[in-house]
């Protein structure tokens, strides 16, 4: 479908200063380092970005910036997901004004044991409230942190009833049995794997790539794989990707992702996190800089 | 501790149209009949006001509206948190600005397996960047939402830190010893419980009342156990409270406190709720409506 988006694209991280506030200009720089690296394109405000701990209006203004900085909005998904199904068309709205090649929406997540019925009741009043021809939605799948289900089956309904809005889905469940159901069910669906380590598995069954925290620091070799995943080299290209996501496994990840910036541009900032998260402790951080020397990094080598 | 607030605290309801704008003169006028029937306080912005389906900026707006319309702050416990630590600082001041009587938070709810540090570093930047003398938080301990715990050990390095500003805890764990616990632990803080099936237990044990749902259409009949729990009659008087607690713990809990003020107020329109949440369907609003002809209930005889 024309403006659906593939390959690989980072939820950008997001930095703040000393006395947290959002960095703009040094967001703007990185989100321009991913694509010069190898990203297709940009998750703004995905659970990577620490968006949970933005506000609305600062995602709205930072958003605005990036597009005014020149980032063309076609690369640009952004999280437009909240709680608040007011927010959420409000926030998807502006998105969509803007030209974004669409956005990325998380099932509303306060609330425990929605109804299938419930959610669908969701996406259809945020898609006919909006009622914008451009208007093209990534459903986020991340359940454990939004403790909702986002089912083949409801999938199927919102597909069935909004085939020009419901374009794609991010699976972060990190369930390959889960991504490949879609997968089949979906061939329509532009469907990205939440982690890297089913890239090239996800791209033989017709995956569109992959939305990945580890993009931040990794995207070169990640868009390899992308580009030449029908060539002889595939797997051990995917081997390469697979080395450095399970490196990264064993810390928390935006503290640790946040820590390969701080360490590889010389910028201690860039390891600040707003609460309830923490910067990564002098001795995790000391680990985590002894194994990033041992695998393939973009980060490193770019 | 002056200037903290005890008793029957209703979440209130949030009334919608039928373009689920918000309906602020019925809020309103809800809440002066809450106040004329023996609540002792208000929570706008509760779990029950589907504060979680709310614009940020709705909310802060409709605060000066209640404030705007006669009604004294001092009666006014808002639910202040959301997942951003910059949002919530910003409504929490507003709040306090505003005279409201404290500010009930959330812990941050989006991240999962947040540490006792991350969320004790989340309430410190919260408080030290208010830095108002007039700040007081009530904890809301609701974890089959946030899925946070906010533990004894955590309450205690809070109370200790910020002795002035933490001064209550909402128990909405549902848990009886969790609740016996609190209040052994914390005999300065207001300890509410989020069920007034407890509400005599916890009078007993020096709590300060209860914050809770049921308080929308029940308010008469729980302020009297708040009012009397010394008497001979509280164990009867709780009974009462707890044989409509229990009818109405039958249903989904948002829409039917809902319907049954559709139904005594005559006016379809406060069945509205916002999606995910779905409004009663028909057979089970008709078994509702007969259920509560049975039991206590100030909605039917106020």
């Amino acid at each position: 479908m024309q403006g659906q988006i593939s390959g690989v694209l980072a939820p950008a991280l997001t930095p703040f200063d000393q006395n947290l506030r959002l960095d703009t200009e040094k967001l703007v720089a990185h989100c321009q380092w991913l694509l010069a690296q190898g990203c297709t394109g940009l998750v703004p405000f995905g659970t990577t970005s620490e968006a949970s701990s933005l506000a609305i209006s600062e995602r709205m203004e930072t958003l605005e910036a990036l597009v005014s900085a020149g980032i063309d909005p076609q690369v640009l998904v952004p999280g437009t997901g909240t709680t608040s199904i007011r927010e959420t068309i409000e926030f998807t709205s502006y998105a969509t004004e803007l030209g974004c090649a669409g956005s990325l929406v998380l099932p509303p997540f306060y609330f425990r044991n929605v109804s299938d019925d419930g959610v669908f009741a969701y996406f259809q009043t945020l898609i006919e409230t909006i009622a914008h021809e451009n208007l093209r939605i990534y459903l986020y799948h991340i359940p454990s942190y939004t403790q909702v289900n986002l089912s083949v089956d409801l999938i199927q309904r919102l597909q069935d009833a909004y085939p020009a809005h419901i374009v794609g889905v991010k699976d972060s469940s990190g369930d390959w049995a889960h991504t490949e159901a879609l997968l089949k069910a979906f061939p329509d669906l532009n469907i990205f794997v939440g982690s890297e380590r089913y890239l090239l598995d996800a791209l033989r069954l017709g995956g569109a790539g992959s939305i990945t925290a580890v993009a931040n620091v990794n995207p070169g070799h990640i868009r390899v794989v992308f580009d030449t995943w029908q060539s002889e080299q595939a797997d051990a290209l995917q081997a390469r990707i697979t080395l450095t996501r399970g490196m990264i496994e064993k810390y928390p990840t935006i503290p640790s992702l946040k820590a390969l910036l701080a360490y590889y541009r010389q910028d201690p900032d860039w390891g600040i996190v707003r609460p309830p998260l923490l910067t990564l402790p002098a001795e995790q951080y000391q680990h985590l800089i002894e194994d990033a020397a041992f695998v393939p990094l973009t980060l490193r080598e770019g």
